[in-house]
This record gives C-alpha cells, sequence and structure tokens, in this order.
C-alpha cells in the first residue's frame, strides 16, 4: 500500500475520482474527505469515495500520508494555510489545479519551509459534468498528469507524487509551471473562452430562441465545455490572465486573417485543409 | 410511393443517406446516381444506396420523379444547367446545400421558368464525415430540414418536396433565405470557422507537437467540426461570406469584451454562468 491515509479536499470529480482510482488500485488505506458542501461529501461517503469526513481542510490533512487539493484554485492559499500546521513531516500534498504559476505562488505564500512536500500537479482530464456524483475511478485512465515540481522538492517526494498519479493510470510527465500555463493556455484554456463566448453571443440575440432551435450536433460538442462550472473557470481564468490576454488577442489577429480570406476561396480552402489534416493527424495518434 | 424514379446528384453523407433513408421508408422505387468520383458512385452502388449509375447529372435527371442535388454548393450552377432540359415537367428538384441566398441565384440564373420546380432545402444533419460510405438511412431522423420556398413554387410542388424530407425522418420547417443563411451563419457557419481557425492556430505554432500532445477532450469535441470538408465549407463561406464577415467582426467584439473581465473575476463568473445556463437549457430541450 503507497499512503496508508489519504486526505482529499474538495471532494468533487477530480478529488472524487482520485480517491477513487486510488482505492481501485488498493493504493490507499482511509480515505478523509473535506470540502465546503455537506451535502456533497455525504454523497461521496454514500458512494463509498471516502470513509470519512472531516470537519475541515486541516482535520483531514492532521495524520494523513497524502494529501490532495482539488477545490477551485480560488480557494488553495486558504487551504494551504489550514494545512501547513498538521502536516506529517513525511507528508506528501498534490493538486488537481487547472493552473500551476498561481498555485505554486499560493502554496509558497501559506506552507513556508514545508511548500517542499508540495508537488503541484494538474490531471488534464476535465469534464464538463462537477461534484462527486460525476467522479469515476477511471477519469485518469491513459490520461496526461502534468507534474511541476519545485527546486525544494526531493528526488523521493517528487516520486512519491507521481506513483500516486501513475496508480490511477496516468501518463505522467513534467514541466515548469511557466511552461504548463502557456500550453494549458492555448490548448485548454482558450478553447473554453471562446465557447463560452458564442454560447453568451447567441443567448444574448433578440433571436436566441430561433437560433438555438437551429443549432444541431456540431453546435453541441464545439460548445460542451461551455457547461464547465463557472467557479472553476473563473479562478482558472483569473490565474492564466496574462497568458490568456495574449491568447484572446492572438486568436482575434487569426480571426481578422480568416475574414480576409472569406474574399479568396482557395485561401481560405488551404486553411481548411491544413487545419483538418493537422487535427486528424492527432487525432489517429492519440 | 412518393416517387417511382429519384436521382441523387452527388452520392455522399448527405445524398446517400437520402436515398438510403427515402428506400428504409418505401418512399421510391429506383434510385439513379450521379457525381464526380467514379469510386465513390462505385462504392454507393455496393451498398445498395443507388441501383444505377448514370453518366451525369443531365441523364440522371431524365425522367425522374425527384432529384436531389447534394453536391458542394460551387456546382450546383452547372448542375442546374445540365438538369435543366432534361426535367420532366411534373419532376421536383430539391438540394442539402448548407447555404440559400446563392443557391437560389444559382437555380434562378440556370433554371429559367423551371425554377418553379426547385423547392431549396437544407438538412441541418452534417457529420465530419463525408462520401457515400458516411451514409445513414438514419442521418435526418428528429433533425431539422429547413425549406426556402420560392414564389415561383406552387403549394403542390413545395407538399411534395416537404413529403420527401418528411419521408426521411426529418422534422420540416420554412424559412425565407436570407433569414436561413442569417441564422445558420451564427450557429453553423461560425463555429466551423472558430474551430478551423484554432486548430490552424495550433498546427502553426513552433511548439505544436507539444500543444497537440496535451490537448485533451475538451478540445477534441470543440474542434470535431474542423475535420469537415474543406470544399464544402470553402463553397458556404464563399456563399455566406458578407453574413460571416459580420460575424466575425462581432465574434471579435466579444472576445474583447470578454478579455477585458478577466481583470473583473465576478463579472466572468456571471457571463460563464449565463453561457452554461443558456447551453444546458438548450441541451434538455433539444
Amino acid at each position: 500500500m503507497l499512503f496508508e491515509r489519504v486526505a482529499v479536499i474538495g471532494v468533487g470529480l477530480i478529488g472524487g475520482s482520485f480517491a477513487l482510482a486510488l482505492k481501485q488500485a488498493k493504493a490507499c488505506g482511509h480515505v478523509v474527505g473535506a470540502g465546503r458542501s455537506a451535502a456533497n461529501l455525504e454523497l461521496a461517503k454514500e458512494r463509498g469515495i471516502i470513509d470519512s469526513i472531516a470537519e475541515d481542510a486541516g482535520a483531514a490533512a492532521r495524520g494523513s500520508d497524502l494529501i490532495l487539493v482539488a477545490s477551485p484554485v480560488g480557494q488553495f492559499r486558504k487551504i494551504f494555510s489550514s494545512i501547513e500546521k498538521h502536516l506529517k513531516g513525511s507528508a506528501v500534498v498534490t493538486d488537481g489545479g487547472s493552473t500551476k504559476r498561481d498555485v505554486v505562488a499560493a502554496a509558497r505564500a501559506a506552507l513556508g519551509a514545508r511548500v517542499a512536500q508540495f508537488v503541484p500537479a494538474h490531471p488534464v482530464a476535465g469534464a464538463e459534468k462537477s461534484g462527486a456524483g460525476a467522479a469515476s475511478a477511471e477519469l485518469f485512465r491513459d490520461r496526461r498528469v502534468i507534474l511541476t515540481p519545485l527546486p525544494e522538492n526531493s528526488k523521493e517526494t517528487v516520486d512519491r507524487a507521481e506513483k500516486a498519479w501513475a496508480a490511477c493510470g496516468a501518463r505522467v510527465s513534467r514541466m515548469t509551471p511557466e511552461e504548463h500555463d502557456a500550453v494549458l493556455g492555448v490548448v485548454s484554456h482558450l478553447p473554453h473562452l471562446l465557447a463560452y463566448a458564442l454560447v453568451h453571443e447567441v443567448a444574448s440575440r433578440g433571436n436566441s430562441a430561433q437560433l438555438f432551435s437551429f443549432a444541431a450536433g456540431g453546435f453541441r460538442d464545439f460548445t460542451r465545455i461551455a457547461s464547465s462550472h463557472p467557479e472553476m473557470w473563473r479562478d482558472i481564468c483569473a490565474a492564466n490572465r496574462d497568458c490568456l490576454a495574449e491568447e484572446l488577442a492572438r486568436f482575434s489577429g487569426k480571426l481578422d486573417e480568416v475574414k480576409k480570406l472569406l474574399d479568396d476561396p482557395a485561401a481560405l480552402e488551404k486553411l481548411f485543409a491544413e487545419a483538418r489534416a493537422a487535427r486528424d493527424a492527432w487525432v489517429r495518434s492519440s
């Protein structure tokens, strides 16, 4: 058994799936959960995701060997402050936040020297569903998890965090927090903003009922991520706002190019064909 | 039986599915196909989509009771010219084009007085797949088909076209060509441009291999429509370029708003929550 006692702070889609996956892999003993919604924690306990409910994050962390922080990233600083004085010397802390520079800054500010026990992680496996009801032991199977280790981490600490995520079935890789936020800003955060913006635009039109009634499967898939958790995405966008401001500006520039190509059908077709070829190659290889 | 002999010009996803659906509904007798790709026509015949292959569009139309034109819309004018002199007086012509103002203009220019026999239609049921291999008798089941009847059409001609589409299982409604292009410009053409543009942008970056390797399910669904047929979408964009130029400009304006909200997390969360609520309500009702 990798970890005798595991604390999950924020037992939603990510936290709940982490607990279920570790249990399925027999990589943990007791799982204690903490979070803001008593109803969600009760549901998590009923579903066997967690074995007990702690009063608060500090109580969950006390005596735990592995702590996953999986709340919206805006809560992280407060949670790190609550757990700091309760951490065992041998405990490993990791997280499920979708941004990493802000999470590292919050950890440094709140954990002090104990930041050496924190190995930042981002499981690249979301869904538009949220809460313990959506958790699944298979969520991370063959999915990417990105660790952004800190200079303060010992090799052993990073290895233990990596083992926890690997036990969930994930493919673990490593990069710097800066690289992480730049990469995810393009392939995850930007499309979320575009999908939210398009749905909001359609809903804001005077003829929105007619527009929605003729929207079909393409619109449905394109906008699936606009059903994602608003608070979570508020925090992600706030944390990565410098990258996102730049990406939005670049994408508007791209749309200007596309707009010009409306008068040059051959060049527009070439852009479409190049995009299709790139996507098809990616889908085949992934 | 509604139509003894049916001609399908362009036996791809739409044309092939139309033939299969009419056959399944026992609404037609012989189906003859015509098109640019001999290999695709052979495949359509092997799959039982069509019963015979005509030399060209004119030969297919000759003696047919119902003619569906389902090529990329850029081909329509040439096709209408080829079939004009072969049309039986009682024949009904309809189409599967995704734009309507240009199709109506092409029909008026090429069909002359016989334009009265043409009832423009748009089955709002695409897929990123194309060709006879992708055709399915169920493609139009419970999907929208929009007719944009012409002042020249008799009531009986429109009713016969409507019956053909209804026999395919579609929910048929009517609007003007102008209204059609404006509505579809927002909920179909614009998202296609955004998806193509995002994939093209990612593929154009120096670190595109890394970017694609960390793209996940959200990116996959968001960009599914970027695997659509480039020639078909070139023609749609060319035909609806005035609407699309306006929509692209409006959407860039929307992205500017979103960019400003990166510094106002509460307002950004409100926009996300409104978009999610609108999308969830639409999904529930559709």
